[in-house]
């Protein structure tokens, strides 16, 4: 930025923010120097504190700067049921989508032997370890509905099963307010072959 | 956020970046977390010593981290030619479109009586200091085309010649590329009467 190397430097680092390119880095920059110096710096400093304590749960896996997570950590969640998800931005979806009180557990990836990323990968032992404490009934594999998220869905299955777990998964179908002409054809066929009679 | 109070903070004061609602800050911090970590935390120390050491110019007003900023102590400038501007935006704006090589004055406002803005609060007697120094030429006189900005400008024009210098002021028109139908009344009335022979 012209006349201040320390303002072209803070430009060039907000660009590491999703969907920030060089003219809105520097509108954030100017928004921020110009009006919001206090809250910039509080932001500074909150930034630091995430980007260095924050973890994985030892329990689900989820994010978190505590050893056991908040949610792990509620009593008053149900102990019954367990919601597995890829990452913890759909774990985040569904918290805020749903009513869902139950336990959860964070894979941080999908079965993907290509990348590297197996049963270890995922966590799945530790996975096996919880469905052996005998405490949960159901577990309900909400992992996304792409060609890998249904590998391990599949995957994730027998694992329940053979803890002893009912398996559940997510509905596929039809998006609420979507029109059919732009649903995708493989949607499209799963929800025509999955029609359900009316009452 | 559910299961980490600190990912909560940091959603939370992402949000004091203009445009960035609870959505877009929520995409941010999962973003940082799950993939630039380092990039993240690299903006939370530039951020902070931005908001700390970035000040303005003695000289020019601009933003700057040193008494003097890097335009003024660019030997190499034009030092006939001093342009006025309101913000720290506009002389990048102007940086960024012309190929210009003057100096700058940077009013910090523009002259608003009901909101104290006076000519003490815009350095209006540094503005005429500088002048005064002799080197100065002419003053291109860069202030919004809104009431306040030509009031200003008005203001500066009289400042100028008072101190020997040739005031001139950016040209107002049609803009390029812009159809007539979408330009507002008060340019397009403006842009007929200030119509210029064809050669
Ligand atoms: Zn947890
Ligand atoms: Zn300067």
């Amino acid at each position: 930025m012209p006349g201040s190397p320390l303002l072209a430097d803070l430009i060039e680092a907000l660009r590491c923010l999703p969907g920030v390119g060089g003219k809105s880095a520097q509108r954030m920059a100017f928004h921020l120097l110009e009006r919001e110096r206090t809250r910039g710096l509080k932001l500074a400093g909150v930034l630091r504190e995430a980007m260095e304590r924050i973890g994985n749960c030892t329990r689900c896996r989820n994010f978190s700067e505590e050893p056991v997570c908040a949610l792990c950590a509620n009593a008053s969640r149900d102990r019954q049921v367990l919601c597995v998800v890829e990452s913890p931005t759909d774990l985040a979806a569904i918290e805020q989508a749903t009513g869902y009180r139950g336990q959860y557990f964070v894979l941080l990836g999908r079965l993907s032997p290509l990348d590297g990323l197996g049963p270890e990968e995922l966590g799945l032992a530790q996975l096996s370890a919880r469905l052996g404490e005998g405490e949960i009934e159901e577990m309900i594999i909400a992992t996304n509905p792409t060609v890998e998220g249904e590998a391990t869905a599949h995957y994730l299955a027998q694992l329940a099963r053979a803890g002893g777990v009912k398996p559940t998964r997510l509905a596929h179908g039809v998006p609420l307010g979507g029109e059919l002409e732009y649903v995708d054809r493989g949607t499209l066929a799963h929800a025509f072959g999955s029609r359900q009679a009316l009452e």
